[in-house]
């Protein structure tokens, strides 16, 4: 039968509109969940989305579905580069999912959904007990699907892989050492130097002027708010729906107005990403950017790069000034400066400063290799996790609670997914030295408060083409070979001149 | 092949689920872009509602379910109570859906969401024009599917069945000569002895006093806020998906705050009797109320027979006291219960107080059985509009918007809805008739602020039971025969007394 192009893309295209309708509806779900939705509403939710979760495996699974990405593949070089890309995701997302009997997908789901309740309950209480039978289960299920998707590697680098297309355990472990080589010198020398926090840190910010500095950080970043609203939440996150409809959520807390000052910068840069796609790939598996990386690597640069910056921290100021005039009366811009960028080593992944936010990524990534390669039974993580937190940032948590309970991730099922934090970082550091070179007058706009020229910059090369190149390829295409000097030299030198060593 | 109970019930429920899970996914997508997402985010929703939408037609026409229905049909009497009326409703609504062929469905979904949007912008521009040939074809698919879905039966009668199992011309015909009767000589003698609006109703009431009220008035409702949370909108209403999810929205105008207090009794009405249907129904096609008059008898019933109620009156007043002090320091309980239940002819209908209300059902009523049955062509609509106001109320709309314009249900493709909004005020009075007779010390308790005695009398006898009978027989079980006069006896008596005519 002669290939119809047309048609086929049509096809596929309705296919994508589809899956792309679920994801709406479900990621819709989860938005309402954690912000406005009723205390005891969980359980009607968790039925629909396991049954959204079902319809999307129906879809993926669906002989149309294969048949179509079989045909098209035999016709790849009939096809633009859109096509043949979408055709690529949607074939490796499909058979991540077919690969897995539909019984043991099932199961799984509702494996990591209980174990997310479980969590939550055994984090509160600090009962590791309560949830290590749960963490069994999930690693010996990952571990398995790792070796479903792809027998012929090992099962750790198939689910890094899984989170972001080609990243191994090698690229992990040149990078993870270059970051602790380079970078551990630099907190020990801080530690002798270190000062007490700034009394204007700990004051009382009323939530009404947060609420109100919040929208003013959002039109600083240049967000459009027909596109884009902010909601309150638990643990902060974006969520993108296609280019015309993002949302991002803050938390207030009286005594620590900065923690909402920098998840609105972090989330807005996601957003920013969310929103810069082109149109043509809204409704498409290309839609969202390109890897979890490259996602942070713009939230971060709006939060740290930007959001960090001397230029930017002067502004800030002013700009908290207005809303908290009494608060903030006998700061001095290089107090403020300070004070967003004090480093030190701390047990929370989330509240980690710039410098030592790697550090924590790197105990989870160690501490998941062994998990996955078998040689760390479930029953020593706790161990084995306080003595890297000592190991790499000098203090011991004291409880489970602050240790290796802290993240939602594991309970999640999300396996391989952490290296991406630190990874995004990095590869900020390296497009900044390029926007440096590029963009002229980028700081003094930056100091005027213009974020324009960077979002352009990143959005020119960056943005606008969602998942259109795998992480890797868009990083080379912008800045050539990936090179986590870039970081460990960005840190360097911001922190040596910050704390005069 | 023997007839396998248990297992085909099972799988009955699993449609019912899926059904449910769409439902709740589509709901939410509208509740959402009405309250908080993003202003430029309409066609995102728009794309997955209709594929949501498809999907809900694929799942009732797919031959599983008709297999299953037919199975279950011819197999009745070995089902329960429940049981039955779950294949009775499925079978209504699937027949309902099947009998339009696919194509059209989509036709006539891509049209409504068009006109909706039309209607919007008409409204605005007050340009009747404008929307008139989106109504033709409205009209024109509604005559030709009330004849598809049963074609021995007048298409008008059709329709008023559909929304509402049972109802025909014949009975909504008795009704409204019985209520204009009755009404119109009560409306007349008010004309001659009105007098002007109290001051206290016209002052400043800032929002942030107005969000504590409402806060309150749930409260007093008895509404747990772990079910149900109040959100902010222009068009205020009810969404219920299971009896642990409900969602109320309200609007705040600073210088009309009788608004939202009324709006908030109101959708907690409806909001009561969605978390008061049994357990068993949840996710299942019984889920949610009877039907629209009974759910708006109960949205009526707090809202105007107790909230309008002398007894609740005086209480309210109180409360309103508490939030708002300058504002109500010379109002006595005797103005404030005079203001609330002030009666008067006007042009739109949710504004509408409680003795003129059925009057602007009984227009639309009117005019919608003459476009039905053909009499009435689509550009005579706002002639005949504007003389009925004038020969029924006795004043005459300026322009469109505040005449045939105002109302979305005809953009929304929904014509036969009308009545319910009338027949659930005769309800209510006709219950309220009942609950005297059964419930000792109601207005006593009323008075102290202790709806208690309300709610438990309306679980027992409506709320419990969801959808489990159709509307009439629920009635009959409660009340008997349905009879207008408590309705038409109701408000003469409250009336004459209010206006001491």
């Amino acid at each position: 039968m002669a290939f119809e192009k047309n048609e086929t893309v049509r096809k596929l295209k309705e296919i994508e509109a589809k899956r792309s309708a679920l994801a709406h509806a479900s990621g819709l779900l989860y938005c309402d969940g954690v912000t406005v939705a009723p205390e005891d509403s969980t359980e009607g939710r968790a039925r629909t989305t396991g049954i959204l979760s079902a319809m999307e495996y129906e879809l993926a699974a669906s002989p149309e579905t294969q048949k179509l990405l079989d045909e098209l593949e035999e016709h790849l070089d009939e096809l633009d580069e859109q096509e043949r890309r979408e055709v690529k995701v949607l074939r490796r997302e499909t058979s991540k999912i077919t690969k897995i009997p539909a019984e043991e997908y099932m199961q799984y789901s509702m494996l990591v959904s209980e174990a997310s309740d479980v969590w939550i309950r055994a984090k509160n209480r600090n009962d590791y007990e309560m949830f290590a039978p749960y963490l069994e289960k999930i690693i010996a299920a990952n571990r398995r699907m790792a070796q479903l998707w792809n027998p012929d590697d090992e099962p750790y680098n198939v689910l890094l892989d899984s989170f972001e297309e080609g990243l191994t355990m090698t690229a992990c472990d040149e990078f993870f050492r270059t970051v602790r080589r380079e970078i551990v010198p630099v907190i020990d020398k801080i530690k002798n130097v270190q000062t007490p926090h700034e009394p204007f840190a700990l004051r009382n910010y009323p939530i009404e002027g947060q609420e109100k500095l919040a929208l003013r950080l959002m039109e600083l970043e240049g967000i459009d708010p027909r596109r884009c609203v902010l909601g309150t939440t638990e643990h902060p996150f974006t969520s993108g729906f296609n280019n015309h409809d993002v949302r991002i959520t803050t938390h207030y807390h009286e005594n620590a107005f900065l923690s909402s000052v920098y998840s609105v910068l972090h989330e807005g840069g996601h957003a920013i990403y969310e929103m810069g796609g082109d149109d043509r790939f809204n409704y498409t598996c290309l839609y969202g950017g390109a890897s979890m990386s490259i996602h942070e690597s713009q939230s971060r640069f709006y939060e740290n790069i930007i959001g960090r910056s001397r230029p930017f921290s002067d502004r800030l100021l002013q700009e908290c000034r207005v809303l908290f005039p009494e608060q903030l009366s006998d700061v001095t811009e290089e107090a403020f400066y300070r004070e967003i960028n004090r480093a030190e080593p701390s047990l929370i992944r989330t509240e980690a400063d710039e410098l030592t936010y790697s550090l924590h990524v790197m105990v989870r990534y160690e501490i998941e290799k062994r998990m996955i390669d078998g040689t760390l039974p479930v029953a020593k993580i706790p161990e084995v996790w306080n003595d890297l937190y000592e190991e790499y940032l000098g203090i011991r948590p004291e409880n489970d609670r602050t240790g290796c309970l802290q993240d939602s991730h594991w309970s999640g099922g999300m396996l391989g997914y952490f290296p991406s934090y630190a990874l995004g970082s990095a590869y900020g550091a390296q497009m900044l030295a390029r926007m440096e070179q590029q963009v002229d007058g980028l700081w003094q706009a930056v100091a005027e408060g213009n974020l324009t020229p960077v979002t352009s910059w990143l959005h020119e090369h960056i943005h606008q083409y969602s998942a259109l190149y795998p992480p890797m390829e868009l990083l080379n295409r912008v800045c050539g070979r990936f090179d986590p000097s870039y970081y460990t030299d960005y840190l360097k030198t911001k922190y040596t001149s910050l704390y005069h060593l």
